[in-house]
């Protein structure tokens, strides 16, 4: 535990407002512009206090859309046996995730962030800077077309969850999660690393 | 103009307790299972004024999720020429419709379908029996795969319209619609027509 600084330490009322600060503020002007010094200033608390409630800025934000998986464990395995199957691997671990008892959470998020514009930029927000940013950073790819990429592989896993778990369209919704991988992994490579001018 | 009959005609509330038993019926039944007479006896009226007010049980069912266009006018033109190209042509009319201010609608059914189980319930319905299955049904498919190709059909559409209309994310919200045929053309093409065992 880091040792307890700045004002106020310990009340719950200073937590939230620590929350509702960082969530205006990465809603409003994103992940990579916002710092924890303007979430300190915005919620009258010392940024000391900031860390030591929520860690880095990457657990902060992660704790402003309630996302209990951290991508920074899980990609580096999917990745690290490099572009080939990489899309697959993807898939594989997307599932295993919104498979598991901490899917519920993400459908709830997928539902809030449809509803709600600020959780809707939040959660773009997450897609880019803490998913999809981390994929093509270690895939050997030309930089400028990563965020068309990111976006179409963002197209594909956000369609898969939606027709899963929140419209539950059969088959999807009850395939074998490999049979998902077989046939979605293909497209999530492609995006990845193929040609995309058709 | 079909002759007026039945009850109470030219009554609004005639109209939306048609609509209303219409909904209850196609969200707890689906498309297939329902019938226009088992909606009049819902709604208290006669069958054919189900039938004056709203035509078709397909038109009906279109009136209850409020959908502006007709799958059964677009889709012949994206199919008739054959299974060659038809994941490309799908997706430019996909986006020809969405892009259109009849596409404000659509973004809006979408959202209630995220928000709303049963309007959740008709758009799946909607999807399956009045686009995908028209789909499939003309390109010359093994009938036991058919379900599968048109839920992965869905994953891909339903994900292109919430990264472009709803969580707006660039490059894919401002992309010109020929670039993302040209991306997304060739996986709609391939959950249709290839191989979807890896």
């Amino acid at each position: 535990m880091a040792r307890r600084t700045g004002r106020r330490p310990g009340n719950p009322d200073t937590r939230e407002a620590i929350l509702a600060a960082a969530r205006a503020a990465f809603a409003e002007r994103g992940f990579d512009a916002t710092s924890i010094r303007a979430i300190a200033t915005a919620a009258a608390v010392d940024p000391a206090l900031v860390h030591h409630y929520f860690g880095t800025k990457e657990e902060l934000f992660r704790a402003t859309v309630a996302i209990p998986v951290d991508p920074a464990e899980l990609l580096p395995a999917v990745l690290a046996a490099g572009p080939d199957g990489a899309g697959e691997r993807l898939v594989r671990t997307f599932l295993a995730v919104w498979d598991s008892p901490t899917g519920v959470a993400a459908v709830a998020l997928l539902r809030s962030a449809v509803s709600n514009e600020w959780t809707g930029r939040l959660l773009r927000e997450f897609l880019v800077t803490q998913v999809l940013r981390r994929v093509l950073d270690r895939l050997d790819l030309d930089p400028a077309e990563r965020p068309l990429r990111g976006a179409l592989v963002g197209t594909q896993m956000i369609g898969l969850a939606m027709m899963r778990y929140v419209l539950r369209l059969e088959p999807v919704a009850s395939a074998d999660p490999e049979a998902l991988v077989a046939a979605v992994g293909p497209t999530v490579q492609r995006y990845l690393t193929g040609d995309l001018r058709g």
